[in-house]
């Protein structure tokens, strides 16, 4: 198998020129599309529909490509995307391809893909022990398409789960269903918290006496270094997108990460680069850059309202979402680092990373 | 002639604390402090009274200690607050004092600060000839306070200037007056502008015939690299800080400045750290952080929509302002290399450094 | 001909629901389809994509269930679509059906609807006399369609017209093309007057001998009572929808339109609903609230930052968009009087009414 | 006794010159002011620092003409402002004056103040029993310093209590104290609700056995109909000012109250207008309108998502505020009914009027 990662920029959420062309050169065959990941121009809250407007129209395209309806396309790939490209943020999409039929590389590792889901979650689901064994479950079942043995092998998790608004909060309250808030913000952190959890059960990263719905959002010890979740109300189930290294793969990519431990934290990011032979010195130069093909970031703002000792204003803010800062302020600095600014940088790094950190995961091609 | 400068963290914008306790210990004395600069936490726009607020907190407590009104501290001591700290950054402000009776130090140069103020400006005169005309007058008269004979040493200006609101250009306009717009966000960045200009002109960066009305906010290969303007509705003239080196001051400071080129050109921060003699690799080690005493910086969103060939969003959102966004952003990247939050951090970076990009000066204490 | 106006709530912009069930039901032909106005959760700024959004999934629809491509029904349906439901405005779109064949009924007028496009506008021509002409043409066009003679019969004008991106001003400097201002926003603004201005000119509303680009956003004494102008990214000409009175149409709907004064004047709005025959006391009861069918109101915040005498903030804010404020204001007391939150409210209403004012056409069922 | 109301506009968070004025031409004793409203710039969330700003400047200005110090004028005078004049709303503030030496006018009831404060309450008080009961016990205070004998004439109780930021709330967790919630926003609503409740079971509209901590943001069904709270980071303790009418008292002026029913609730409003002898048909006529003193609103986001059967967005926006909108939405309403924009309109109505709605307040000359 041999796995290959394309990116394109967005000029609005609705601009599928990029992919389009690419599979009218005949650079990417729309049957082997697995996965899309990507970030959009909305708010990256509740009321973004960004991230479904490009579902849509990338969906669409595929299917139309492949001659099938856009709804078995999206049965099948995950389509995950974040809102919010804040400060030098880009718009852009990352599109997943797998070629089943290529050879193994033999000694040397390679980019791994594997893609899962977890049946139809209700807004009373979320945040709850049901999400957390849900993901957990298809988190190794992802695995196992990806051919990845080792939970060390596996660099990054990708989770797509669900979003509700007021409405359905209302409704699931009606039919006798509790959740765990009926603020519609606050249940998509609940929701990203027990996704991570699930991953990290998975993963072994904890055992599973301790991924309870107990420790959601209460025991931030807790988290997987290689998971990051987004939630949107534009899906209902839990979407899973594994990358890892395996040698049944072959292809020129792989891919790496490290944890984040603050906002401040630019020595993990620069020691990533290095890890995958870049030189950030302290910036990478446009020519290496030109190696990195996606770049996969989660933060958060410090709990404690504080930064290495300064406060920071983040969780007073009436204006600005907490989410939108951080996601401003840490993808400035990983962009800086990569001279790159096409990245994913998703906030409410709940369970997923160090707490008030997060996490960096960079697909490179391989050096030669 | 000694200078020295001192930080104080701010919890809220009447926060005092911190120049209270170094006035009672003795640390400062309150008749010898001639500038004050600081980052609130508002929105750094037109409706942003926390610059007022902080002003007002700080007048009165230094005409309390030293036994004279507030209104003519004011009127003696420019305070110059920028409002916006988002992401990382840290509320804060920094208290310049001058010891008129030190010793000079020889050889070796050290901080020199100079103060000035322009005549009361209207909202008619903002933009136009007359601010930058009274604007380069108002330099020199700071540089000369300093001691400061060359441009060369000059490494930092900052001006406030007024910001007017909608009842302001209205009253201009019923009394005859022309403002160049009726739009007050837009008249701000005006006034930075051509208060920029000024700069330039006093310092030989710009001739005096290019020094011109009809370069405000067209011409951007005419700038200033060492000038920082803000502007905002608590003042009425231009108050102008001029901080440089010369063999006339002694004390332990020194001063240096950088220009920014872009969004992410950490390779400019990076560089001025290490003129100063800190060793960020990535990052300054928080044992030499604490050498730092002040940083300021200018920054601006790309105004073709674009950083280093790929798209940013900033000048579309109609949500987040693009100077929130931009220093957001170029803040948290110096933050990142200098292990330090608090900041100066200041958007509309119009002729203040190359176009798109800004400037960063940096207070150290010299290495022993 | 017959004209029918049916009204259809919106959960997101992607919620179609409404009419599909209708279509299904046989209660609307899609081939009768003529025109759709709605408003939907977006800012209804320059980055708002829901109009873009609901479009796409409406004329998706109507192509689907019509048998030809979604591209063709966009070309000849204009889908009006305005941001931003703020306060207790709720998001829902009205689709406009028309029944050729349908008999005159006689003396009696009755709702008539006519449908026009102009050709393509370049960034360069928006806000200029290009556009004015163009409009000003199509509004006659649709006239002719709708069987309307006397303007006095014209009761609403819709009009959508383009907005950019700083990515297509850009590109259009770069072609050697000039633009009337490089802000997006301030962009939408004059395009959104040029056309007013140009229905004005159809409707002799204003001589065309100053219906000129030198009265754009200058000579608000220069206004149509009618015109009801929205812009945004997702289309490239200025759509036209005319609805009036004429007795060759037949159907139980009647339309009828007030001036607004300015944002207090809760009076005109009263006089509306009575002169329809409704009983606003101060609020028009439930049962007779049913007659409503769709309610158009234009708005903006006064230019000289007053109402009556008393200061209001909305040109000041940094934080929330003068927009949004007088949208949420206005049509919250419109709403208040008709007992109906499903309300069209545009802001920007530059030449659409008296300045600092605005307008309101009702489309009602006739008393029977 | 005789108490008076004047009511000044505010350009900024800092000009007092309608107080100065005032007390200068003599028509305001500053020793006889007990009690301030007023509505400010801010956002009106957390993170609005202009209340604290005004109650700086007012209270400096009371202290200098009274011969002391500003800190013991607040400790006797509340000054309790909420920030947030969206939409048409006008900045203002309100001074209550107490003349304690007039003679009571005999049968007819005249406006009657009372003033009073709970102790300090610490960031874990808030929320809880203890808020409620030191909240009742106030409000019984300032009844019996009004000369208030019947709860059925107290007709509008404004409280201000202490909002907190992350800083303090970490604070209080490392002290060993639990809050009820980390959010400081929503620590906000605690302390509204919780307050609320106080006033319920002072004036008996809640029996003492059901005002308890249980309730709070629970039993929706419990609330005070005359209960206004606002929180803020410029107060410590719960400042009451009870406002009713007694015959121990003269003097101009009268007040009443009705609950709003839901944000559509115009008629509640039209009927109050009424009970006080304006003719609001549908609005009250300028001659008219110069009678009212002051307004007093308390309002909400309904919290099912849903207005009368149709969906408002206000709950799932992440860029505007739920109570932004609502104070938008409401404020408009009752200033077209009412001609007159300098409303007191607070958001947060928890246990304030009815769940979805909320009360007003009005204050106006008698007829003559």
């Amino acid at each position: 198998m041999r796995a290959d990662v394309h990116r394109f920029s967005l000029k609005d959420p609705s601009d599928v020129s990029g992919l389009t062309e690419a599979i009218e050169k005949g650079d990417i065959d729309p049957g082997k599309i697995v996965a899309v990941i990507g970030k959009t121009h909305g708010n990256g809250l509740v009321n973004d529909y960004t991230r479904g407007y490009l579902t849509l129209c990338l969906s669409q395209l595929v299917g139309d490509r492949r001659g099938v309806p856009a709804e078995s396309v999206r049965k099948r790939v995950p389509f995950v995307f974040s809102g919010g490209v804040e400060g030098v943020l880009s718009p852009h999409y990352v599109v997943f391809t797998v070629d089943p039929d290529a050879a193994a590389s033999g000694e040397e590792k390679s980019l791994a893909i594997g893609v899962a889901f977890t049946p139809k979650l209700s807004p009373s689901d979320v945040g709850k022990q049901r999400q957390i064994d849900a993901t957990a479950e298809a988190v190794i079942q992802a695995m196992t398409r990806a051919g990845i043995k080792s939970p060390d092998d596996v660099h990054f998790v990708q989770v797509k789960g669900p979003a509700f608004t007021t409405d359905d909060i209302v409704a699931a309250g009606n039919a006798g269903l509790t959740c765990v808030t009926e603020n519609p913000g606050k249940l998509m952190g609940f929701g990203r918290a027990a996704s991570a959890l699930g991953v990290a059960k998975a993963l072994g990263e904890l055992p599973a006496n301790e991924a309870l719905e107990t420790a959601v959002l209460r025991n931030f010890d807790a988290y997987s270094s290689v998971a990051s979740v987004s939630a949107g109300v534009e899906v209902c189930v839990n979407e899973i997108i594994v990358a890892g290294l395996s040698r049944t793969w072959s292809g020129p990519l792989t891919i790496a990460h490290r944890a984040i431990k603050d906002a401040l934290d630019i020595v993990s990011v620069t020691d990533l680069a290095r890890d995958l032979g870049l030189s950030p010195a302290p910036q990478v130069p446009a020519a290496q850059a030109r190696r990195i093909r996606a770049a996969f970031v989660k933060c958060e703002a410090q709990r404690d309202g504080m930064i290495r000792g300064r406060r920071h204003t983040m969780l007073n803010d009436g204006d600005i979402d907490q989410q939108r800062h951080i996601r401003g302020a840490v993808g400035a600095i990983v962009a800086a680092v990569l001279n790159d600014t096409a990245l994913f940088v998703s906030g409410g790094a709940e369970h997923q990373g160090p707490d008030g950190g997060g996490l960096i995961a960079l697909i490179v091609e391989k050096m030669i």
